[in-house]
């Protein structure tokens, strides 16, 4: 069962208890476009107290570049260095766990901050955003060319899927032979502005069901993205903290991590899944209604 | 363990058994535009048997009446009401089985073909081949209005698939209560005439993934498909035959209806499929190479 977190003594206690905070950002920190209440005092009081904090997000479709400015326009501090996405994640597992040759190529299914990742590593792509394969014009293999230097399809959410690109990755996923087949992530949603939409699992979802192969994700909740943030900033796991709105992804990145998790109520996840007997197999350790509950410290101090 | 049909005796002896004759059509009578050898003699045979001649296909791109056109093309005696197609029986399936009201609308992810069906089934839809839907420009739910009248999606192989379009669907399927999910076949792949291509069943996935359910099924192995023939056709299951060339879909709808199964080696399923340690758990009563092996019976009288 989850502790529910509710005096001051509580919020005090988890401050003290871990050095390092990492946090989802769509339902924890904002939902769309609006700020989520107590957020920006929550980071400065973390700041303050010399906490690591870390956003680690599944967003596949902005670099980590671009998706700062999402950060600078809700006025919430936070550096490059600071956020982990999981475009960022399948350009690290290609150009450093996989090591894909500098003379192979990635075909792109997904947008161009997927892109922008894969540039940074020094990676060669096709499709992505090439205005060639942004196209709704009927597909024939007869006008198409294989290029056998094509060894790895990554398939981020990509708001342009259409069929051209499907069976363009699925020739290369069938045909160039130990061709990688990677997913930035599984989310089965996307949470608009307006509300949920499909989301990169959903895009992934015919090559998965027409290769009967599941890709190797590099979003949460596979360690993929862990393995990114271990490698670039130190901490220790047992005065680690995941904070994030989602059981299957935020939870369950945590508990695969070994580190604490916090379940705040602001985004997907509603208290009754976490509790009573149709809850969830994935529980967090603690559970809060949202981020800005924090505050009860500081003005208790 | 599948009989090998070799002698004159062999064939002539399913020639006397069997009175209804099913025919899956690519694969089985031609492979992509090519019509594979001694089909027109043996098919022309069977109706000089007074054999009942029923062509049974997954096929969701085409109306009866426009499948017919390429039976014509090819020079293969059919007639409209001895073709069924996934199509059509999803359109039979809304009307006769669900008994959608005529107030309700379909949502549709498809082409042509399933729209003449679903219109000659006298429902009504949107999406499908409207330009307004077969676009790649962004979608966003703020432009969006919920059509209330939406109580069932349909989706076939649509080479317009499009985030507009499954986010529609996606819409339809989770704020209309009730609303039906309807996939017209789930094969994974399309024999297109140069390669394979992502099937029907990949044009749903998304919407499966997103939502966490299968749709229901009309097309082969599911039983719909033969209730619609059934619907129609008079037909004894124990002198019905079912010939085709997929293990997990021909062979599989034939023994789902109790009928006879003949599997052909001309399309998706090699010889050693059915046979050895790692066979298909699915295996037909009978295997030839070719349905033009009954010309050995013709060729012996």
């Amino acid at each position: 069962m989850s502790a529910r977190l509710s005096t001051a003594e509580d919020y005090q206690k988890l401050l003290d208890s871990y050095d390092t905070w990492l946090f989802d950002c769509d339902g924890v920190l904002w939902r769309g476009d609006s700020l989520i209440d107590g957020v920006i005092e929550v980071l400065a009081m973390l700041r303050r107290l010399n906490k690591k904090v870390v956003f680690v997000t599944n967003n596949a479709t902005k670099s980590r570049k671009s998706y700062k400015t999402k950060f600078d326009q809700l006025g919430v501090e936070a550096h490059v260095d600071e956020i982990y996405g999981s475009a960022y994640a399948a350009a690290v597992y290609l150009s450093s766990v996989i090591n894909l040759p500098k003379t192979k190529k990635v075909y792109v299914i997904g947008q161009g901050g997927l892109e922008e990742e894969l540039r940074d590593e020094g990676l060669t792509f096709i499709g992505g955003t090439d205005p060639a394969d942004n196209t709704l014009e009927p597909f024939s293999l007869s006008d198409f060319t294989l290029d056998p230097d094509v060894a790895a399809v990554v398939c981020g959410l990509d708001t342009q899927i259409n069929y051209t690109k499907l069976s363009k990755a699925f020739q290369y996923l069938t045909r160039n032979p130990g061709c990688h087949f990677i997913a930035t992530n599984e989310d089965s949603t996307y949470p608009s502005a307006h509300g949920l939409l499909p989301g990169a699992g959903s895009i992934s979802a015919p090559l998965r069901y027409a290769l009967g192969k599941d890709p190797i994700c590099t979003g949460k909740p596979a360690s993929t993205m862990l393995d990114c943030v271990k490698a670039k900033v130190h901490f220790d796991p047992e005065r680690t903290i995941m904070v994030g709105d989602r059981l299957n992804t935020d939870i369950l990145f945590g508990k695969n991590g070994g580190l604490a998790t916090l379940l705040v109520l602001t985004g997907i996840t509603s208290e009754d899944e976490i509790t009573g007997s149709n809850a969830s197999p994935i529980i967090p350790e603690f559970v809060t209604p949202e981020l800005g509950d924090f505050r009860i410290v500081q003005s208790n101090s």
